[in-house]
């Protein structure tokens, strides 16, 4: 794969959402931006969900994304969370919708497997691979940047068909 | 309760959407607007999610109501529509917080609860006794066009604090 690509990765949440940006640049990864957004699970839902949508649009409008990549959900987990989460990625989709921009889904596992080698990866190997990956200080990332980060990674190992370091 | 009130009723789905609108003017109850939106599930999920946007801000720009009220889940069913429907419900509240509007959720039971007086009642019982309160003909709503607009009417019953005929 010969062409530049930045990619947007997120991990939808209902109170912390991960952001982070990677692109490729001659068959390198380099990590453009990440961070979390936090919204108290106090405040309504709908402002909640204003406040994830917003955020969404902001990256894009920043960074220029030429794609979205988005952590899928774990089924296992209780309705009532599923739900919360539901809420969550609809608004997400709906910001890459509208900015035009096409959404690829990832289950964790596949992640996980493509950044560390083993689906079952612990978080904190998630987050050490992908500092590896992308040249980042060891222990720095937020958790929910660095599966934010990973899902990116994720993507642009599916495209290239083979890892790229 | 003496304001004349305009609600935006809505009943949630990732194919069809039902969009119910009342207004409660010196005491009496009267649809302004109903309908429902479709969307095929073949289309991809983002794509749903705008249209479903987008319909939402249409109705609110259209009808101007002073708040809206949506049917909340049933967690029994499947994590999978449960999912779904979650993506959807969250682009509605978005669409309401867009607008500055206050959101009101009610439980399916409630709404039969409030409607037929029975939180068991049937979907045709549902439809007929919208129809009968708000002086439609008989057996010309949609379902899910009659479950928005029951939803409406449950909020104004709810707000009143007794039925209002």
């Amino acid at each position: 794969m010969a062409e530049n690509v930045i990619v947007l990765g997120i991990d939808p949440g209902s109170v912390v959402t991960g952001f982070g940006v990677v692109a490729l640049e001659n068959g390198r990864m380099r990590a453009v931006s990440s961070g979390i957004t936090r919204v108290s699970s106090e405040r309504p839902l709908s402002e909640r969900l204003q406040h994830i949508h917003s955020e969404v649009i902001r990256q894009i409008e920043a960074h220029h994304p030429d794609m979205v990549a988005v952590e899928d959900l774990f089924y296992a987990k209780n309705v009532k969370s599923v739900l919360k989460l539901g809420h969550a990625r609809g608004v997400i989709l709906l910001a890459a919708a509208q900015s035009g921009l096409p959404v690829h889904e990832y289950a964790p596992r596949a992640v996980k497997q493509s950044v560390v080698g083993s689906g079952a990866a612990s978080k904190d190997q998630v987050a050490s691979m992908v500092s590896r990956l992308l040249g980042l200080e060891q222990g720095t990332l937020e958790a929910d940047e660095a599966d934010a980060l990973a899902v990116a990674v994720c993507h642009i190992h599916r495209m290239s068909g083979a890892p790229v370091r």
